[in-house]
């Protein structure tokens, strides 16, 4: 395994004239292999760094395990079987073992993620995800107050180490009702970057994740809400877009989605009943 | 098949005390499903419109095949064995026939895209794709300056209507060596963007595309990379940052990677003997 960050030797380039060669800091990207069983089930290009919970947090979002008690390990191996002359096989294999009595069968599971979408016609909906969440989301009586959504965005960014140091890191944040970070990861894909804060509160028994808010760097996808949902999280909160079946999936699922959250402002997709203080304060006249 | 946007109420607020409904517009998100010979083959979920462009660009991307007499046919269609009741089953399924004599069996590749990195080791290289171009990229004597580099965001962003008007999309602008634009596409899915590009070019019988630059509106990934190479595209540049993969995968296959491109400065990552007038102009005292 490799470090979070990469140096590398580039060419900068500022016009009309100057250039020169420096050093600079890439964001580490890597395949991480996903062995259940000794049965490889996925892989993924990740940024070293938290893959037990980036294991850990796709068990989840794939309806595979629902406590930690459900894992009875995760190694993060080399391969011995590499057979690339000269490569260094270190730490990029994620071996689980479930539980002994948990059925999974890889061969009867070959559709992952956004693959539980209706893929013929088009729509998405709760009732297609090819594994359901034993909770109902709509019942998490969570409110939030817009004052304190608008507030999370910084603290993310103060937790972002290696994007400050590369640019090239998505973020994702797990607070508390009362807007405390317990929780933020990066990497170079989104989802990946969910999955490690989900694969952190699995392992901290603080599944399913009522009364929390997720926010996400970018925009929140299909892929996104699902694992919200998967979760028990019930207010997602992205600083970019959503995606339309990001939003139908919200609404259909009881998940509160918010879009668009920069400085003091943001659009709020699904779910506006948790967000406390949504509408305007009476004027009251000064006199 | 839906529109690429789609209307959807959304409360809006803005503190510290207004807030209202209104409509706003998404980037849609559906899935496409690929199918090879009335065999599925993947799902990928895209925004709607160029469908064709994708399914023949993920056919180029994946080396299955490398000119427009590859491909029969490519029919949008609907499935007939939907079985979702209520839901519209228009146009989300890409039925692909290849030429006869061409051999494929879906069933011997079940591992598409980034699954061609070594996932034991976790290094990339041009000689773990597991197709590969059947020309050498290095071979390609293409010159750009950086000026004509730094202009080439401006004119995708000119050509990006539907991320106007949603702010969730990214774009894949292709460019002849004069900075002319070919052909610009947008998507959620920053893969999808670059194969509807490839796949234009291909059935425009302009593969492999020498002497063009693809420029994408964010970061560059190992994948994107991959498809550049596949394209036969010389230079690929981005507007945010590379990972270390692609990077590492750039100089191998000979591809040049521009990062970071805004405004008038940008990283060379590699293949820098591209890029023209790199170096400064000497100093030319005034007297």
């Amino acid at each position: 395994m490799s470090g979070r960050t990469t140096r590398r030797r580039v060419l900068r380039i500022s016009l009309p004239g100057d250039s020169g060669a420096r050093a600079d800091l890439l964001a580490t990207e890597e395949p991480l292999g996903i062995r259940i069983g000794g049965q490889a089930v996925t892989l993924t290009m990740r940024t070293p760094g938290d893959d037990i919970d980036l294991a850990a947090g796709f068990l989840v979002s794939e309806g595979i395990v629902r406590s930690a008690q459900d894992i009875a390990q995760i190694k993060i191996c080399s391969a011995d079987d590499c057979g690339h002359a000269g490569h260094d096989g270190g730490g990029n294999i994620a071996d689980i073992s479930l539980r002994p009595d948990l059925a999974f069968s890889p061969a009867l599971r070959r559709n992952f993620l956004t693959t539980s979408a209706c893929g013929v016609c088009g729509k998405a909906s709760i009732h297609d995800l090819s594994v359901l969440p034993d909770f109902d989301l709509s019942q998490d009586r969570l409110q939030v107050t817009a004052a304190l959504l608008a507030d999370l965005p910084d603290r993310l960014r103060d937790a972002q180490r290696v994007f400050a140091s590369t640019g090239g890191l998505h973020a994702a944040g797990l607070f508390g009702a009362d807007g405390e970070l317990l929780a933020a990861r990066e990497d170079v894909g989104r989802h990946n970057a969910v999955d490690k804060v989900v694969g952190w509160a699995l392992r901290e028994g603080r599944l399913p994740l009522k009364g929390c808010v997720l926010l996400v760097s970018g925009r929140a996808s299909f892929e996104l809400v699902q694992k919200a949902v998967m979760a028990g999280i019930p207010v997602l909160a992205a600083v970019s877009a959503p995606s339309s079946l990001a939003a139908e999936l919200a609404a259909e699922a009881g998940l509160t989605l918010v879009g668009f959250l920069r400085g003091s402002s943001m659009n709020v997709y699904a779910g506006e009943q948790r967000i406390a203080a949504a509408l305007p304060e009476p004027d009251i006249p000064v006199r």
